[in-house]
Formats: C-alpha cells, structure tokens, sequence
C-alpha cells in the first residue's frame, strides 16, 4: 500500500501516513503512582544499585535524553551496568543517539538491546543498523512525535535514566549548574514525567533544594552520584561558528530575502532557526534587517545557539522557547535571563496537545540532505542509503510554521540534493514552502503568490524541476543505491502514522 | 466500625482511616488526548461561549482554585453564567471555598450545584452545608490530598476554570503580574494537568509567550477575558500583621523555645510557617536565634507572608516552596527572588507521588480549633458544630515533619480548646508532636525524648490532660453540641481513608 507521500508501507508495520494529520481520541497512559516516607533517602550508592532497586527486568525498555550530545557518558556507562548484571532483551529508546553511543553495537551483538526507538543515528551505530543488526526495525521519531508517543502509551517507558548536571538529594534537577551543565532539559522532562522508574545520574549532587528545578524531585525515584555525567568540549559539540564558505553566505543572505519578503517578516513575527553554519548566518543577516526595519520577533524557538541569543540580548527577540541548549553562551542565557524560558519536548512539538509552540511559527529555517521534486525532505539517510542524521524537530517546526524554508547546496560532493524522489521521507513536501540553493530558490506551487512575491523582490526563483535539472547537469544522475528487501527502519510521522520505511543496504 | 481514630465511619462511606498511610497501587489516570492546529486562536468572546465549547453538561464536575480567597470573583461569575445556560446538578470542586462565596448557596437552591468537595467552606455557605442544604456530604480533603484524589481519577475534573492575573492568547498563564495577581498558581497546575477542559479567565492579557510560564498552553483549552477577576483587597486578605496581644506573643515565645531546644534547631533545617498573628511572631522570635547562632534554614515551605519574605532576604532561609502567596510582599518576592520557587500542590503534599515537600520538614507550626486529649486536632468545625475552617495542607505537613507543634490559646472566648474530644479529626494525634498555649506545653508522649529535652530548657511543660484540666478549670465544661443523625460532611485523610464525618448541627 502507498501513503500519502507514495511510499510503501507494509500493511503489518501500522498506520500509514494519510496527507492530514490524525486526530487523536482516548486518554493518556497514567503514572505509576508511587509514595514515599517522609525523609526517606534517594541517594544510592552507584548505578548498579539503582538498576537493582528499578526492578529493570530482561524485555523492559529504558530511556535516555541526548542533551549531553557527543559527549554523553550516560548511555555506554548504564549499558555496563545492565551488561554486568545479566539483564538482556532490552528496548533502548532515548531521545537521539550521537557517535559516541559506538559501544551500543557491542551490547546489540550481547543481546542486551535488541531495539531502538529513537530520533536519530550516527556513526558505525548508524551504519550497523542500516546494515541490519538488529532483528526489529528501528523506530525513528521526531522530536514531537516522540511525547506524543510516550504520552499516549505507545512508548511506554520502564526506567528512565537522566543525567543531571546539578541534582539535589532529593532528586530536583537542573542542566544550568556544574561541570557537565548542558542547559535545557526538554526532551528528559517528559520522560520523567511518564517513566515508572527515574534514576537521575549527577556528577553535581547539592543539598534540597536546588534552584532552579527543571525536573521536580516529585518524579525521581533514586539519585546516583558520578564522576563525570560527560566530557564538556563533547557536549558544546552543537556549537558552530559563523560559515565563511561563499555559498553558505549566499544561501543564507537569499533565505534572509525570502523572509524578509515573504510577508511575514513583521513585528512580532516568530521563528525558530538551527545550529548549522548557513543558518547561523542568515540570524545575522535577518537581525540587520530587523534593526532597519524597526521589528522585533515575539520569540525564538528551537535549539539554542550564542548567536541567537545576542538577539534576545539586543531586544530583538522578546521571549526564548528553549527544548535544548547548543552551547555555552545559551546555557549562560536560560540560567541568568528570564526572558530565555526552558519547555519540554511535549510543549516544544507535540502535535497532540493543547497547542505546542511550533503551532504559532511564523517562520522556520531547515536543513536536508535530500530534497525531491515533490518536496519531500529527507534528514536520516545518507546518499549511500545509510542511516547518517536525525528527525530531530524537523516535521514538526515544518508543519506548524506559516513558512519553512529549506536551506541546502544544490550539490553535496558530486552528489545533486535535489533529486526526483528522496531516500527517507522525513518531512513531506506539504509542509515546505520555499527551497533555497546557490543556485535558484523554489517555492511550492502549493503556497500560491509567494513566488510572484519573491520574484517582484528580484528573488532568482525557478521551478524545484529546474534547480534538479541544474544540480543533475553539473553532476549527473547518480547510481541508485541498492537497497535489500529487509526494512530496517520505520520512520513515523509526528501523528504517529508511518511515512516511510528504510530498507537495509546491499553493499 | 471505628477507624484508627475512633471516629464512626459508616462503611459505605469508603476505607475508614487506618493509623497507617495507605499504600497506593495503580496508574494515575491519564489526561484527555487533544490536539491543536497550528495558529488556531483560543481566545474566545467570554465566559458562556467558552462554557459552551468545553461540552459542559448535567452531572459533571467543575473545579476552580482558592488564590484569589476573598476577593475571588471567578466561583460566583461562572456559576452565573452556567446557571444562565441552564446547566445543572454539578459537582463543585474547588481547592477551597471563601466567606466571598455566599450566592453559592442560590445555586445550589436551584440545583446548579448538587455536590461540593473541597478543602473548606466558610461564613454562611459553610452554615447552611452544615445544616444540609446538599443532599450528598461535602466532601473535605486537605492540599495533599485533593491532588492525590485527582491523579488517581477518584476526583475527575471535566472542565477546570483558572482565573490568572496575567495569560496569553495561547494559554500561558501566570499569577505574578497585573492588576489581580495573587503570587503561585499551586493549586490550579494540578487541576490544568488533569482536567478534561482548562478555560484560563483573565483580566490581563498579553501576547504569546508571556514569562513566566506557571502553567503551559499546552494544558489549556480556552482564554477569556473580562474586566477583572478578583477583588485586590480581598486577593491580599491573607496577609497579617505581627500581633500586640500580649497572649499571642507569649504563644510565639514558647512556641519558639521550643523550636530552639527541640534538637532541630541546627544548620540547614526546614521549617513551614502559617500566616497568623502567633506565627508571624514566631518568625521574628526564630529569626533573632538564627543570626545570633549563625544558623541557616534550607527552606521554608508553606504559604507564604511579607514577614516570611524577609528571611529570604536577609539569606535565614535559603530558597522558598511556595504553593500559595499570602500578600503582596510575597507576590514580589516570588517574580524577583530566584531562590523563591513556585510549586504545585502535588509537590507541595501529595502523599502518592515520588517525594513531596512537606516529607523533608524539620519543622511546622499550625493552628487548632480543637485538640485533644490523643492530640487529634480540628480546624474545620467550630465550637457550635458547623463547618467554619479548612483542612488545608495541615495534615500534610503535620505528617511530614520531624517536629510538628500546634499553636493555640487554651481557651477561646468562654470555650476551652484543649478537650476530650474534638468535634472533628483532620489530623491525627499521632502526627503531632508538641501543643503550645499560653499556659503550658504539652508533648505527645509518643515522641520520646522530646519531653526531657524541653524541660530541661526550662519550658513549662505538663501532660494534655493538664492543660484540658486547666481550660475547663477557668471555662467550665461547655454542653456538648447537639449533632443530628444526618452525615453532611465526610473528611478524607490525605491517603483517601476516612478519618471523620461532620453530622448535621441541631440548632
């Protein structure tokens, strides 16, 4: 059966995606409810001893956040643990896997994971998987769809494990103090809030009660005191500079153009921007324009970087909405600003909420590594077909902002980005507005007189055919990868349906 | 059948309480699922529309929250409104009840309002509930106990009404600007995390995102804006000064002796103060022996009061848990003050979650209507009988703390207050340690030790028959109160037990 985005999606995997987002109906999974004794203690002395006492048993799934990025100590550190005390069969289901989760492909080979759910893959982790590892598919989910799923049971978490740059004994925790801070907890705050166990790992233990309090102590049932949660020029690895590279800076300054013509590009607008080197550039174009302009956004959203927040500094940006911290000067912002405002993974994306944030995007700016004449985006799999990125946010800011712009290279190597049709279909082509290149800038036929608007501005636009003709001249039309017949991957949309599948590689 | 207090619960009344909190099982009952497209508006034309739009119908249930006290005008508004649209037979289900809630009754006369269940009523609603104007009891539960009711879906909110000094269009909330603000928003985050529809009612609305963000828009259904929420006198009411009266000073002198020579008086204890003349006197006692012996507390926990306020600023206490603001100086503090942290009921009190706040108390200081002779304390019936006070979070925190002392004059115009038996138990004789009058002190002889160590600081300390014995000395005996057969109120124990039935007064 195809999906909406023509994919297949064997019948047996689920739902597939339908064009429209579902609607959800019923109630979210409940809490384990739980008491404690008045001046109990929850301090334990290591990680063996809180695995013990979480009654983690063979075939329970246990959870992770990636806010330590490459230099998490957590994942491969409780993996030992488990590893010695014999549990196996075990769901590993954290919010993002980096490449320094390499040691988990020797925990695959023990039998103490055996599947993955997860937004994201890198490295020889990455690699394995797609060449089939693991027995079940891994499941990838945005960062929205994931407290979607966690909230409504499909992902039902048995221990959560949350590394904490400043814990208290009680179990309050914060990632704006210490040696390991990180910054914004998003995506553990749901975790905490549904997991039947919460072992918080410190290497930052502080006496009750800390400020400020990220996850309440009411959600924590052991803390377990390290070293090290992680190694600091690893976990700032989000951290990029300003791209010199002449074709960054030209797509950058045409994005900034597009936004500033759009029609959006008003006081009070709101946008979320990445971490990458373009983005990062096309801030400091946007901010130029502003100033001139005389207007100011309503907020920021998204990971947050040092030069987004000088936005916020200078009175350009009102409000930040903060799921995750990409480097020092933003965990410096969230701790001392009060207008830099922490949100969980489920306020941040979650389509089946009140209203997540993403909702009241005006503007966003994203990144593909593949981009297809319809529009798809793909951001997991590489041109070789291998599992190489992350779902991250990106359907999700896709879906609700007013405009989303892709920013991409016409060309990557000697590999076209647009192409006729993605690898992995992470975000369909619904939800993307304008494509720019160094080469000339789509607009979707769907958003009808953005391109009259962008042309009157003098913007070079041209038909999403045209710049894979452009891209397909210079390089040619690769060797399609060979795929095999098993799927190693599902990719859920942020409702949960399945938009697409990933099929081992055939080397 | 008698409970662990001697009470007569009928048994088809529910679980009699046991001496022993209860231990809970089960999951939490889950929220209702929603979703929110993108740049939808939630701000609807007023009260009825957003009634309208909640799906309010018969037989259900409303809840509302206590912050505004008297000078709240959310209660009696939506009443009007849902009166108007001829909605009936709904369970009322407010954090707590003021003497500002008098048209109540009218509703109840026409069957708007067919059931209540709260921490307490007041003035002539409580009189006419005490007389059985409802045909089912009210039900009584403390701080701790309403959010532990509501997680585990014993209490279902179907529509919650919020009113919050400052919202956005999208339905954050806060309840620390404008011209109604109260201070912490504690009890309304639990009923936002659980009810089926959350309808925010301000008079004071900004853009998205405001900051703080006390409760989420992603919780909240609906945002209506009228001309004011709350009367700010009456908002303030809370608020006290130092007393002059020589008994209740000498009270405050005892009561801190006590602290001072009970062996938790050291670097780094926890205390929760009330909001009374005598505690407010306390403050000012304790704080003098703090500096002089160089003796920091962690935290003080509880409502919070100006005089409170001040010992965060001379850095006596470090942080604050604050559920509930009891004046403006508080209200400050807690927008300004870091170390000042607003908390949800749940976290305040909630026996059934992973570690509430009241389970590392060293110590508390509360009121009494009534104790008695097994120390078992009253503080919602009067002298007469009826229902005239609240429970609060006294049992809570009388359960948490080390070192519980109840203040109280001995006798109350021509009433003593030490005697044989209270008319109603909302805590348990077991939770409290220590009763302070002005003529004497008596420890519970189950806290060994505790009596030897007052007097040897000279404290004038006697047995709680004594002090009955010296209330009626001077009172006499007054005649007992006259109850009929009729149950018109039960009192939950924060597990959910049955510690108490209030009868129907007999005039």
């Amino acid at each position: 059966m195809l999906n909406a985005v023509g994919r297949e999606i064997p019948e047996e995997l689920g739902m597939p995606y339908k064009g429209e987002m579902l609607q959800p109906s019923g109630r979210a999974a409940g809490h384990l409810i739980k008491a404690a004794r008045p001046h109990e203690k929850k301090v334990l002395s290591g990680i063996k001893e809180a695995i013990i006492k979480s009654g983690l048993k063979d075939g329970m799934t246990i959870s992770f956040h990636h806010h330590l990025r490459e230099g998490d100590y957590l994942v491969n550190m409780v993996l030992a643990a488990i590893d010695e005390l014999g549990i196996r069969d075990l769901k590993l289901a954290p919010s993002s896997l980096n490449n320094c989760h390499e040691p988990v492909i020797e925990y695959i080979k023990k039998g103490v994971i055996t599947s993955i759910e997860t937004s994201g893959l890198r490295g020889s982790l990455a690699r394995e998987v797609s060449g089939g590892i693991l027995k079940k598919p891994v499941i990838i989910r945005s960062h929205g769809g994931r407290p979607r799923a966690i909230e409504s049971g499909e992902l039902h978490i048995d221990v959560a494990f949350i590394g904490a740059p400043c814990a208290d004994t009680y179990g309050n925790l914060n990632g704006v103090d210490g040696p390991s801070a990180f910054g914004a907890m998003g995506y553990a705050m749901v975790d905490a809030r549904h997991a039947d166990c919460v072992i918080a790992i410190t290497d930052n233990l502080k006496k009750y009660p800390i400020q400020p309090i990220s996850i309440p102590a009411t959600l924590v049932d052991y803390v377990v005191c390290v070293d090290s949660i992680g190694n600091p020029e690893g976990i700032m690895s989000g951290a990029t500079r300003f791209t010199r590279s002449p074709r960054e800076l030209l797509i950058a300054e045409l994005a900034s153009r597009v936004i500033i013509n759009s029609g959006v590009f008003e006081d009070g607008f709101s946008m979320q921007m990445g971490s990458g080197g373009a983005t990062l550039a096309v801030i400091r174009y946007l901010s130029n324009a502003m100033k001139k302009r005389n207007i100011k956004a309503s907020y920021g959203l998204g990971g947050i970087t040092g030069p987004y927040v000088q936005l916020l500094e200078e009175g350009l940006v009102e409000r930040f909405l903060d799921v995750q911290c990409f480097d020092l000067r933003a965990v410096e912002s969230l701790k001392n600003d009060r207008n830099h405002i922490e949100i969980d993974a489920s306020y941040y994306a979650n389509p089946f909420n009140k209203g997540c944030a993403v909702n009241n995007l005006d503007v966003v700016i994203l990144s593909a590594l593949e981009v297809d004449t319809d529009f798809n985006v793909n951001v997991i799999t590489g041109s070789d077909g291998t599992i190489m990125g992350a779902s991250g946010g990106h359907s999700d800011a896709a879906y609700g902002a007013r405009l989303t712009i892709i920013t991409t290279p016409l060309m990557r190597g000697r590999l076209p980005i647009v192409v006729d049709r993605v690898q992995t279909v992470i975000t369909p082509g619904s939800s993307i507005d304008v494509v720019v290149t160094e080469r000339g800038i789509a607009v979707n036929p769907k958003n009808k007189g953005m391109e009259e608007r962008l042309k009157d501005a003098g913007l070079p636009i041209c038909s999403i055919e045209e710049l894979k003709h452009r891209a397909e001249k210079i390089t040619g039309k690769p060797d399609p990868v060979q795929f095999g017949d098993r799927i190693v991957g599902i990719v859920e949309y942020r409702d949960g349906s399945i938009i697409d599948v990933i099929r081992n590689v055939i080397d």
